[in-house]
């Protein structure tokens, strides 16, 4: 194997073997939000304002090195689009989202990171069985491991959100989905659930950042597990739905009733155009609304998304909450909220590319229920209040990686016995 | 000691002796909407949505039937006004606070609570020395606690929030205090602190609703810490403040950084016409913002209270959240809040009853700080996070009732005894 | 002709004939308060707080005194509701949208309305042929309007918003259309449309207060100018529209370019429940639009109704405007509004009622364009600009009453000999 | 008389001689704004978003080429900055107001009109009477409008606002004033009425963009008439007060009863800082409330100023209106606007140059009362209905642009005459 360098498969920092960050939708603005923000924070042009892996009180666990360092995780990823991910970065400074002095210092990260993406899957261009196909994807992410010796890859997909797949059995049953990837002539899976069978092929560890099937099918996701294959998901919480999963649990605290709680939704940008579309929508109205009726018991809770091309990369949303108090008396809360939607997003790919980099590294395998408080939809978990999310992650932050360093100190040992 | 019948000074429920609730400022809005809650609680006539000692999973705890039942609490109390409770409570129902028909249901109990309201003590009409005026204070409760045969008797100050008081020696130093108490010349203590100082003179457990001095002062905390009194406060947090400390944490938890935190309210009612004198405002703007300040680090935290009449006892407050994120990106959050402010208090103070009738049974003295969670600022605590003040609360009311009830269990068994 | 007394058809203090308002959906929210409102107004129990036609400088126009009064309004209507009208005022005042003394003080009025109102039209009922059954719902008002001696009376449509009707060749031709009435086998018009006609039929002014069809239809608005009826519509513009037709214009006053106005819309209630039909929603959220788009030009005004029974009779609006200022600069408004539907609109059918009683008097016929002031999709006129209608109507008003009075004056020359 | 060659003293489009633009506060953010947007404006960079005067319906007025074109107007200008005016306006890039690439294309204009600015006058350091200092700002003007051969010079004030000064009766009376002006060892008249008494002196027209006092002091009122100097204010009416004054005028159309309107400003930038100073937010504070009070008849205004630095130039403002409607329903609005205020101003101090060339042009002297649409507090006039305040100003416009252009062809035929 011809790889590379010494120095590209090390972090500066600590000089442990680095990391890989492989993204599905990598020329996207959330791609390339998270590609230039990790070379900015490597290049020490920025603080990790955003990432919870970079908060003071998570710095300061014990096992806090056991995550890869930011400067030690290389990128590459699929995409159908052919628009490089420098040209993206530049629309999104003229969108007035990130600084444009950001986009020149990093101008050579972003090329190196489109110079490895490599041609996506394209469900309106057939090329062959289900299996063929995600072989040919697991191939790309393992050659990018190989070529760059990287200890690992992290998978994680935010490319556009698709429609959800009608049922079928082989949704369910992994001896018949494998069966029917084999036949070139069905199709049981949709483009995210492939990218998420080659991530296991290739034994990536994966995670959901968007509300489409991917793993979340029960037979990929009982593949992932079987197959030692850490998986995270699903759908990125990071606006309007953390918000409600910060405040309803709060109403509860206070036995105060949730009558309805009603909301509209403003984007404009790619992810604006896409959800125009009313079946892409549907399995996101969905996801949002899921972990508010479970933590409210209200099922009055109308939501809508429009696209609102002016708006740009910006993101507004608006509450608001009828709830009933002492004696029947009646009060509401309204929030708006209004933010560039991707720089939210970012920071958070950023944390699940360390975070499920320890869990591979601590051998777990499956959904990884603590990484709940990333995600609208948590896999493996009934909990969606955002302060027990966080007790949660930090918890099994610390445990994990105290087991990993354990671990690492054991083989450490040995590995330095070998050095020698 | 000729005292009550027997059905008056047990609950019907659990057949144990009854607790008092005293109030400062018997008269008011939120005193008027607690004690007719609690008898539309006991009488059936309402859920107690929005008591927090009445919320399903603390109901659940297995020590919660050490907290004295809502039938067995009776009222009394101190205010300086002389409208009758009853007309107090058809003013609440015309503002439409509250239903009228539960003003009619209850009216006997609001009858009987303003037969047990004594004159308070004014600061504008001198009584002699501030030791006698709190003897006198002290001596109406403990002549209710006798008329009653009650176990114990809570005191619970919501009488208007007065200025807060010059810096003097007296209020570090309890021998100095005692001193200047005694002499008939001087007028150490503000009517808060001179009711706190009677509440501990009677034994009574004590809680500070508002943001007076009340035993704030260090000489008296200390007092009521020597004299084994539990004390809790203060300022009640009940609606923006509240919505604060459930936000605030949950930005830091995303590592997002609050650059400033701007609001205003708006208020009509008696609380209203109050806190439009600016040095009575002074105690609650600042009581206010110490706690944003501290969870979120920034000074930048403007806020305002206006009175305006019209809007009756429904208190509006807006809040302007401006916030860094990743990259240096820039997002808002607004919050309007709108609710009628007595009903948010008076299930809190009927909490504050239960809890702190729990903290004298389990022999507490001093401040109680696990009751944080109730407090704009909380005595004996840094704790602001709402979340972590729910969790502490929750720990604290499930080992204290442990314990009371370990208690009770012995001395039960030894009461059963002496009753053969 | 058996007809009431002399006391029942003149105005106590004008000494006036008097002017029935007969309500399409009488036992509806609206028209309940339209007519608890105008007796409470007749009563001396209420001021005419929303009535335009009350408001000082149009009481102070020269020929104000042409309006019919207050007091002089006989009610009556078509519900298919049986649902009577005092009792839904009571739930009216139970929802704490009106005070519960005034459905006391106007007991007597509720049942005499209710006495009026005569079994609606229901679609789903066949009654034979639209001929025949508009002959019927005509006779219903004419009978009214000779049981009181009346002098006119004005019909008002404020019943459940309907489905659009397929368009069909009848709607734009007369003959056409009356052929197909004659026709029992056909049903050529939906029933908004029937009472439409019924008024023509009758010769009674016409307003309609929804967004169905009724006389929209150009076949119907051409008979209606043919027989000498006055008609104005369509769609009370009560909130939301409204507020978006006073700020729009005033954006366009500064030249600032609207990119974007996107709304969301929470209502319980009966038209709640009414609008949560697809169907049913469509007609009203485009004549929501339609003014927008053109004060505006842009294309881009995304708008959702949602039904949340637990706001009952209140309607909670939010908007957002995003608009582009100087030098490409980016500004935004957020407006929200909250108030209780019906006693918005309550008011403008009065002012609706007079101000029609006026067009008839002064002979009028067909679309009254000056009275688009009222209305979200103005019949005869393209004016949006609340501001400007408000002149038109205000312009119109003085030309128009002086020319009825102008006649009055003539032909009360000529009845004041006749009387001698 | 040395003066500029023929080409910079004539729009090229009009090929009319041009007008010059003094701002008194030229290297502020408003005056930035308006020489970087009437630069972009001139070479065809930007479009006249936001001017008033280049409205579509204004522009097609018969008279609208009476009005100075923009590519004919130069700047100068007094300042006690020497912070240069390119700085000012790349931080206004930076803060995002305004797109990096205008500063670019128009950085000539900058440097030149930053080359006109001469020292303002500091009331902080003494420069002997009154008179002799406002003749030496006067002689600044001259000298200005001679050294470019300019038709008229028009000076706006947008300079930081001043405390208002203590009331004297050199204020009301001119003879006094002078009398007093002339005294090197008094003071009576502050910085901004100091440039507007300069102005009179240069027979400059003048418009009061700011609160402070200026020419609003009756002395110079009186003064600026009889020496036949037109002048307009006062503080520009952009934002809040704007939406305040369409609103506001909407309420009453309806009949509804406005009960309070309370109000939260948030800002930072330049004029931020300036309103933290809580002498000079009176002013500010009383003229935005003054045309409310009057709108609405409530005197519930309560209304805060907050300096928030983190908001750079954007400036967001919250309303709360409470009213009541028919049957004493209550209802409620609620406005947020976000801007960045200066670009707000900017080109209003476009259009109020043009406007007070034409009022000059048509020989006008004092108040014009006809341009209180562009002011919050206007002078000579009562009417605040921004609706109402744009009707008076487009027939204005057209009345006198008809006058001036009579005269104008009187003369040009005389000129052309004389020309050869
Ligand atoms: N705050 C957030 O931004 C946020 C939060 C939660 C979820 N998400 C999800 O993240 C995803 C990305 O959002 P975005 O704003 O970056 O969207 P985007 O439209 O800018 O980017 C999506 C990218 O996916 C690519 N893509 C589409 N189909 C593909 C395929 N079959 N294979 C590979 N690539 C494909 C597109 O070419 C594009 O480059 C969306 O699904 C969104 O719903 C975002
Ligand atoms: N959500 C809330 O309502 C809330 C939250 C936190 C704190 N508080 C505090 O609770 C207190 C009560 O609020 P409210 O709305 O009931 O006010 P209120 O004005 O309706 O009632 C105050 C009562 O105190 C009485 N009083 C005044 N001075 C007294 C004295 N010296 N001795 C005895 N009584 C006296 C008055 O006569 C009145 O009856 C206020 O201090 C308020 O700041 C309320
Ligand atoms: N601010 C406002 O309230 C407002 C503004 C604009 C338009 N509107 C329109 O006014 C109408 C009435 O609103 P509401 O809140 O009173 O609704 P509602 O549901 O309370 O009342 C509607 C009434 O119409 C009756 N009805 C239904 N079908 C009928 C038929 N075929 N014939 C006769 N009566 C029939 C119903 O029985 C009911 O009594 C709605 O169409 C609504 O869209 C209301
Ligand atoms: N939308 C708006 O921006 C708006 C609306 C209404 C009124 N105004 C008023 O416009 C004025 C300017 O606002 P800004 O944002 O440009 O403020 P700014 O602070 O950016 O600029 C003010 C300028 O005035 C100069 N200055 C101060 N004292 C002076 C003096 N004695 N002589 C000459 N120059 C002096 C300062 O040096 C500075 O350059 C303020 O008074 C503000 O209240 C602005
Ligand atoms: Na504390
Ligand atoms: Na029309």
């Amino acid at each position: 194997m011809e790889h590379a360098d010494a120095d590209s498969t090390t972090s500066a920092r600590s000089g442990r073997p680095t990391t890989g960050l492989w993204l599905i939708g990598a020329r996207g603005s959330v791609a390339t939000t998270a590609v230039l923000g990790l070379a900015a924070l490597a290049g020490g042009h920025a603080a990790p304002t955003g990432c919870v892996t970079a908060r003071d009180d998570v710095a300061a666990l014990p096992g806090h090195a056991a995550l890869p360092d930011f400067d030690g995780i290389v990128v590459g990823g699929h995409d159908v689009s052919h628009h490089p991910l420098p040209k993206r970065a530049e629309a999104l400074a003229d969108a007035r989202m990130i600084p444009a002095h950001l986009v020149t210092l990093t101008r050579d990260a972003l090329e190196a990171a489109d110079a490895e993406v490599r041609p996506g899957h394209d469900p309106a261009r057939p090329e062959g069985s289900g299996q063929a196909v995600a072989e040919r994807l697991a191939a790309d992410i393992v050659a990018f491991r190989e070529r760059h010796g990287l200890e690992r890859v992290v998978v994680v997909d935010v490319a556009s959100t698709e429609p959800l797949p009608e049922p079928a059995p082989e949704h369910d049953d992994p001896g018949l989905l494998l069966a029917a990837l084999a036949d070139p002539d069905r199709a049981p899976l949709p483009a995210s659930s492939l990218y998420g069978y080659a991530a296991i092929l290739a034994g990536a560890p994966y995670a959901a950042f968007t509300p489409s099937a991917s793993v979340a099918l029960p037979a990929l996701a009982r593949l992932a597990a079987e197959r030692g294959v850490p998986v995270a998901g699903q759908d990125g919480k990071t606006g309007q739905t953390w918000l409600r999963t910060v405040l309803a649990p709060a109403f509860a605290a206070r036995n105060l009733r949730v009558l309805s709680w009603a909301g509209a939704n403003l984007l404009g940008g790619g992810d604006g155009a896409t959800l125009a579309d009313p079946d892409a929508v549907g399995s996101k109205l969905s996801s949002k609304s899921r972990g508010l009726r479970a933590l409210t018991g209200t099922a009055t809770t109308p939501l809508h998304i429009d696209n609102v091309p002016d708006l740009g990369e910006v993101k507004v949303a608006w509450d608001h909450v009828h709830a009933e108090g002492f004696l029947g008396s009646r009060l509401t809360l309204q929030t708006t909220w209004s933010a560039y939607d991707s720089v939210l997003a970012a920071p958070l790919v950023l944390d699940l590319t360390r975070l499920l980099a320890l869990a591979d590294a601590a051998g777990l395998a499956g959904p990884v229920p603590e990484l709940g408080f990333f995600f609208k939809d948590p896999w493996g978990s009934d909990v969606h209040d955002a302060a027990a999310q966080d007790r949660a992650l930090v918890d099994w932050l610390r445990d994990t990686a105290a087991k990993v360093r354990a671990t690492d100190g054991a083989r450490g040992g040995a590995a330095h016995e070998a050095a020698r």
